[in-house]
């Protein structure tokens, strides 16, 4: 559109893995961009990366740095967002944060387009992105929740190494390689960077995502817990997690058990999510048709399958949901936050 | 013990992952033997196979192979022992049969010692080890079924392919071998050989085991919740199942939402299992310290941790259960059934 108008954008963690993702929907998405501005922790500045054809020199983040943006993406940790989005806010710049920083702040919104798209009218300066394994899980089940109530939901998660990032994505290529070759596995990264016990992850799952918290759930726990409360808008919905790292690259897989208030049809389930935006249904039994996280790696949507009533209990539903961590659960849904901010101003 | 009784023995399936395991425990747990006949399809007769330092020829198993055979241990397929095991019990064998055959015959007791082992004395020739994922779930929740009453358990597993064999396990390895040289994986056996459609375990999550039943469920995830209520003989307990194969060699995951009748303490439900037969409790959050496939591989136990109350309701506990499904979830198992024939005996 020749009088779209043009935004300064910047890009906080532009080199990581999400980072990455966030440039290349930028660029195929065609952003209306009026400058681009790459920034980074003091160890990556310097790096080149190339957009649209041209290589931009990634710059240190700095507070002086937000002079001028419009509209900045952070995916460079929480410790970076906390630090610099409230400078950028202080500048005018609508900060579309992907990190833990502030999503549980009452004054941030936390979005998910299919979901809950309004309240990023209601932003202070800050929107947040959700945890990808939240992400993934409320975009198939709003609609479920508008026709029937949901009561509970109990998760049990199959997630992909690259939510901890590039150096996670290494360590689970070098270990299988290892293991194939019969070598000693030297864990050193997952399950937490930061504490000292490592596990093997090739040829493993790991019940333990992010730190433990007092309860006896891990912050991913306790992250799908509140989250999902928070972007649908209901508190009453009781919500259990188990999150669990698997050996796989992209793409996170969920087994879900959901209890509505409701009633239900299966039938009626299936056409609601057939028609539901940024949902695909894939639930042929005798094409043994169901979401992968192998064919979900690289697509936008969230994958559904395995629908099923439950035998003993008659108004719950077992499913099974299937994204890109990095891009619905990260980089795209930050990307279609932009889109709606650039289409409103 | 000098007198005790030594028993004719014979092992159907010898050449497979199961059987293999079987006559390794056999051995190291130096069980009573008069004489060991190894049988198998004509497909591996012939084939010679090592025992306490003997080189023992497989044959080809046939109704009159059981002549003389005190007890048969069958893990060659469901096919194998609904032809062979009647011609066993007509010659006064005593059968312990690892497949789906006769798990849910009313006449069949279906055995895990720790859970029913008095069941064994209702025999009527055949007694039926149960499912690998079903074993070391009702291990882990019998004492606490004894204790509180369980009204429902909500389970996603995470299995091992060992399960479906050693040609899954060889399968597993070259897939993964092709990605890590970004190679075409061409998938050729798992998730049923004997369906069409066929899915890359390497780096993936496979929410198929077994083929599909009318209701939604694959047959594996009802031989979970069916062989459940009657090995812990109360048909009032509810399961929900969701069985999901995951690219790990040795060891099945659990991840359980279990509702117990009555409120728990969380200290007591510890301690419970701290003494319970079989288990091994794995929990402590500080050392990061959890059951984990690859440390349980290889171990008779039932390993079990990430201990929590559930945070919406009070009266379920959320647990991570791992075991050896080729040992407790199959060879061991029978091997127990074996022992406690031999010491009634």
């Amino acid at each position: 559109m020749s009088n779209q108008k043009l935004f300064h954008l910047a890009v906080v963690g532009a080199t990581g893995a999400v980072g990455q993702q966030i440039l290349r929907l930028l660029e195929e998405r065609d952003f209306p961009i009026q400058s681009l501005k790459l920034l980074s922790s003091a160890r990556s500045a310097g790096k080149k990366v190339a957009f649209k054809g041209e290589e931009i020199v990634v710059e240190e983040a700095k507070p002086e740095s937000f002079d001028g943006v419009d509209i900045a993406l952070f995916s460079a940790g929480g410790s970076v967002s906390k630090a610099l989005a409230p400078h950028a806010v202080e500048r005018g710049v609508i900060c579309i944060d992907n990190t833990n920083a502030y999503r549980m702040d009452p004054d941030t919104p936390l979005v998910v387009p299919e979901v809950n798209v309004e309240k990023i009218n209601e932003h202070k300066g800050i929107i947040a992105n959700p945890n990808c394994s939240t992400i993934q899980m409320v975009a198939a089940l709003k609609p479920l929740h508008d026709r029937y109530g949901i009561k509970q939901i109990i998760v049990s998660t199959y997630q992909a190494v690259s939510g901890a990032g590039q150096s996670a994505i290494d360590e689970t290529l070098r270990q299988s390689k290892a293991v194939l070759d019969e070598q000693d596995v030297n864990p050193d990264m997952l399950p937490v960077g930061s504490l000292p016990k490592k596990h093997q992850i090739a040829f493993n799952a790991i019940p333990q995502i992010d730190v433990f918290q007092e309860n006896g759930f891990t912050m991913e726990e306790m992250k799908m817990i509140r989250e999902t409360k928070k972007i649908m808008g209901d508190d009453s919905i009781g919500v259990t997690a188990t999150c669990v790292r698997i050996p796989v690259v992209y793409g996170h897989s969920e087994s879900l058990y959901v209890e509505f208030k409701e009633d239900f049809d299966l039938a009626e389930v299936r056409s609601i999510l057939e028609n539901a935006p940024g949902v695909v249904l894939q639930d042929n039994m005798d094409e043994q048709h169901y979401p992968l996280a192998t064919e979900a790696a690289g697509k936008l949507d969230v994958f559904v399958g395995r629908l099923r009533k439950d035998l003993t209990n008659e108004k719950a539903l077992n499913m099974w949901v299937v994204s890109d961590n990095l891009l619905k659960g990260a980089a795209w849904n930050a990307v279609q936050i932009a889109e709606y901010i650039a289409k409103k101003s």
